[in-house]
């Protein structure tokens, strides 16, 4: 018999949802040990916060977070909240020996995210980070290629997040629903916000970053705050790119931008290694290309895998429906809760935990830094 | 608020996890003025039945769908056996006066489908048929430009449903799980289980249908019965193709198989018309292909339209994610619940109702015949 | 050292272009036994055959098709004129023992190619027709592919050949620049013009075919004619589909129209076997689309082979530049030159024939009597 | 009545063979002023360079470059050699009153190229270096749609060229046909072989540089020189990144390798404005990918334009063949010359012009110097 696992979630926005949908799901595609039971949600307005919980099935609602933590009916905290608030809430949920989801990035800096995962080690409560798109199945299968060795040594790393969602003067910063663009909650901008989703895919499949060169810029050097209704400067990177080297000697460049008109959410990644390469997008996602030299001569090409095998020769997909059918974006989080749940029952952590996640925090830093100083910075 | 629908599911296959999953997540995306309750699932195994219950949240379980239609607290049947059953069933959940949900093909054959309707339209049962791919947002859309004029006068249709899945001659036909391959349970092969799917489209965007001419073939003469053990003669048509005349003027061609190795599921269309045209492939339901003429002419190409603007400018999307984050097959039934629930409590009808698809019904069975005459066969 | 062949060209339209520019290359890119020489070439303005033959380099003109053939110092005729002058020409031509080159389709119907091919045949002209697609070095690798049993046993074939360039009503029909708009000049539309390509294609990769089923429609049914001024009838096919069987079994889909809008050129084959699919498009003719059912199952895809490989694996490729750098449409015109003069060298016959195009003539011809019965057509 | 241009031709290996098919089919596509005669081919053996001279029609050879230089009969000196031997060609061409075509990049460095701008300039003798790609139709479309204002704003400028063909630790270094891979005759490696193409469409399209901050790579630090048979260190940058920030204020990123398994010559660039953007992909070099905010919100979308239209619209199609049917890489080069030989007619200079390509070397001596130094550079 599955086990519930009482989840308290703090935040309700577009990660909320995700969130929520991914518990609501699991257990009607995974057989599992533990079983999501949303008991809590927790946010400062009582009125959106209860009709957010009536529509996802929350039992109960808080508008203080600490009580939520509190509450001894919570196994588990889900944190989907600005960056600036994570380390606090982290801390005090670590504190009360609660297990820890937390969104991404972990904190808004390396010293932050440094406590938080002494935090969480010294209370020793399970915890995991929501880099969700190490889930998507044709990521997951690019990393048992890249394990398997199929690539062979590699070359190449070369990752990028666009989108055009900022070109207009006229968006302000700040509040609810822009907090990305203000600094002061999040930290930074596209690094932060984009590019940590390609540094932890990255080092998840091509290993730890020795050293960054990035350049950084603002195009809109002002706008509006939403809360404060007065022209300020805006504090975040609008654009950045950063060239590396990874620790087995492969180059990596990343780009991200949100003025990159065109392009809504194409986060790309690609590997070039002595025997294959590896190409994913986020447009398209249920695809992989991939392209092997060891094919016979005449017949080498680009293959574009459907990544919707419910065979079984494709990651998580034999849970679903079947080939050729497509999932989409949210089921990223739903293999994320599966393979949490599945490493609780089994009493093992599951990645990216708070440390792993620091590691990308520390990259993000360096790239701030370099930027900041127009020169390499190593890592670590 | 919201009131309840207390839903009675008959058979969990592959189409009642489709449909369950779509009433469990249909209140968590949609404002609505009813909501799907699971009051039960029915099923001849009593042990399977309840653990489908359990994993998907019915409250109670039947191994006699005669008793679920007699049950008070059912509203509405949602009929999700083979094409064999459907006629009994409806027949008995309209004389029961239950609205009723009803997978694809409407009936084995068209004189099955006129009882089906009358049988409602005597009854005065809200009734529906579960062609879900006109809810997939970018055919969705492609509904929107054509009923927009947009493409102008229409001179080709052509659709194709291709798969790969039967090619081997170790596949036995027949049981839970092959009954799809056995002409007595599903009526014929490709043609009422696929290409049933793109005429439903085709009439749905391009209007009614005057005549055809089809050719079928059986590729695997004989197969073993999974029931009986024995070879039996295949009875079902493999590949299906046919040519047609659209009531306007177009010219329409189809083809379906289960031979065309590569091809998992591959329903495609294409629109010709005289300002513009439109493409659309399962493979990659997101996208929407579109051609207009009247750009300018150096910029003259087909766009490949990402149909995921959760700005309102692309149907049903408005619900989901953010732009550029995709959906995936299973929404088009999320989107079919959340249409025929809206129409409930408009109290007006949602297509395609059983008369809808009894339209489709008579154009397979024209196809059918004119396979077998090796002659044109008009409808009507 | 190679050895002169006298070219006397008759007519200089678009293929007069396209011939006269694979002469002029061959010999840069071939070593070969023989080389084109430019001899003469013929129209009825004297002027404008002048201004040609300064373009291209041919050392002389004539005015009369009937003096070319006459002349001593033309070792081969190559008809480039609307098909209602094919088979006069080529019958002279045959009977002065010149070597004929002729344009596509071979002649206006069946009776009139047997005619040229027993004039040929007779006089023991060598002679080809100008089928160029096979030479698409994507295409003759898929004859390779074939050849080498890659696909296993063949199930479905389908080409189309698509454009949109007529459907303005306003557009007259004959005269010099439109008399493929002309049934009087070529004999049918689409089916000649288009549809044979697709049939000399089909043919040579998948062998012959055993009946026909057709459909032809004509969108715009009268318009002004440029020679007489006057509106008249349209005589021409604008659009014709046709279902056939192979003689090895597999199924045939095809279609052509000049009413797909967003289509300019786009002849496209897809060729579904047991193990093996392809797919080619004129509109990447430098690509070859090949899945292979033998590939390791989370590996299957779709592979878009680049064929430009000059290393020798690619047909024709190692004659061009370097891997990655494609060549165009006019290409597929030297090579058959090159094939041809090859085969001159050695004394052995290359197609397509006289004989092997007069195959594609009678499939033309069954198609068009199918559409006009509106039933099965028989070859042969 | 056109006029001669004679040619005479240093070198005759890939480059040489591009040049030569440019300079024999110009006339027949092109009307112009002049039209170029291959009167000789200079390489140093004598044999070899006959060969040559049979193959391609040139009149005459030389053995020695000053011989061909020094002849009356020549107007025209194209130097086809490795880079270490321009700069003394051009001065000697120069100084001699020849209208000088020049291979890219201009010169091993700025300084050398510096002198042969000045020597030039001083001798008052056209000139232009062989960027063929800017003469791509699709290229010069996006100069035309950027000229026009169809971006707006620029923010991202990026491009790559990726190929694969020195991944093998086998390959030997130096010598005829791997000179690219010896320092001593190339000066480096992919910067000045692939980036300068990049970057002399860059600055074509988008306008100066003013800073770059690079990195570069040897994968392989030893090879067997083909000369000398030892083994010996590799001088070359086998890949190379560089970030930069363009006069207009957008950000640049460029890369390129000879270690991206799969790709074989994949140029790339991407251009995001305010209002639109514009790929490219020299694997389809037919095909120019344009995106349109401006465009209706639910049909925005990727546009593929396939620039193929004869009919005016898009920049050289008149000259070739009909809509769909595509032109491949060497017609890059006679678009080359036939605006060369337009200029020349006109009296006016056509880019890129020695001085316009020392703008291309500064940038990439800028960008060796930065990888060197591991920090930004100003260039001017």
């Amino acid at each position: 018999m599955s086990k519930p696992l009482n989840i308290g979630m703090i935040g309700y926005g577009f990660m909320g949802r995700a969130h929520s949908n991914a518990y609501n799901r699991v257990s009607n595609f995974f057989e599992l040990d533990y079983h999501p039971v949303l008991k809590a949600v927790c946010a400062r307005s009582a009125d959106q916060v209860k009709a957010f919980a009536e529509k996802w099935g929350y039992e109960s609602t808080e508008t203080d977070w600490r009580k939520l933590i509190e509450r001894k009916d919570i196994d588990a905290v889900d944190i989907c909240v600005p960056n600036n608030l994570h380390k606090e809430i982290a801390l005090a949920a670590a504190a009360a020996g609660k297990i820890i989801l937390c969104e991404k990035p972990l904190a808004m800096n390396a010293a932050e995210g440094e406590e938080m995962c002494q935090a969480v080690e010294k209370a020793k409560v399970t915890n995991i980070v929501w880099y969700n798109y190490r889930r998507v199945p044709a990521v997951s299968l690019a990393k048992k290629l890249i394990d398997d060795g199929k690539l062979g040594r590699i070359f190449h790393y070369r990752a990028n997040f666009l989108q055009d969602w900022t070109i207009s003067t006229d968006l302000p910063q700040g509040g609810t629903a822009l907090w990305r663009l203000d600094a002061a909650a999040a930290g930074s901008g596209v690094t932060g916000d984009l590019l940590a989703h390609c540094i932890d895919t990255a080092i998840w499949l091509n290993g730890g970053i020795k050293d960054v060169n990035a350049m950084t810029e603002t195009f809109v050097k002002e706008r509006t705050h939403q809360l404060t209704g007065k022209v300020e400067k805006v504090g975040i990177d609008d654009a950045c790119t950063f060239m590396c080297h990874f620790d087995n000697g492969s180059l990596g460049l990343f780009e991200s931008t949100r003025y990159a008109r065109g392009h809504k959410a194409l986060y790309t990644f690609e590997i070039n290694g002595e025997h294959a390469s590896i190409k994913w997008d986020l447009h398209d996602l249920h695809r992989l290309e991939y392209f092997d030299h060891r094919d016979e001569g005449r017949l080498r090409g680009w293959r574009s895998i459907h990544v919707t095998d419910a065979g079984g020769d494709h990651p998580y997909m034999d849970h679903w429906w079947v080939p050729g059918l497509q999932i989409g974006y949210e089921h990223s989080f739903v293999h994320q809760v599966a393979d949490f749940l599945t490493g609780l029952g089994k009493g093992e952590p599951v990645g990216p935990t708070f440390r792993d996640a620091l590691e990308t925090q520390k990259i993000c830093d360096a790239v701030l830094s370099s930027a900041q100083k127009g020169s390499w910075v190593k890592l670590g």
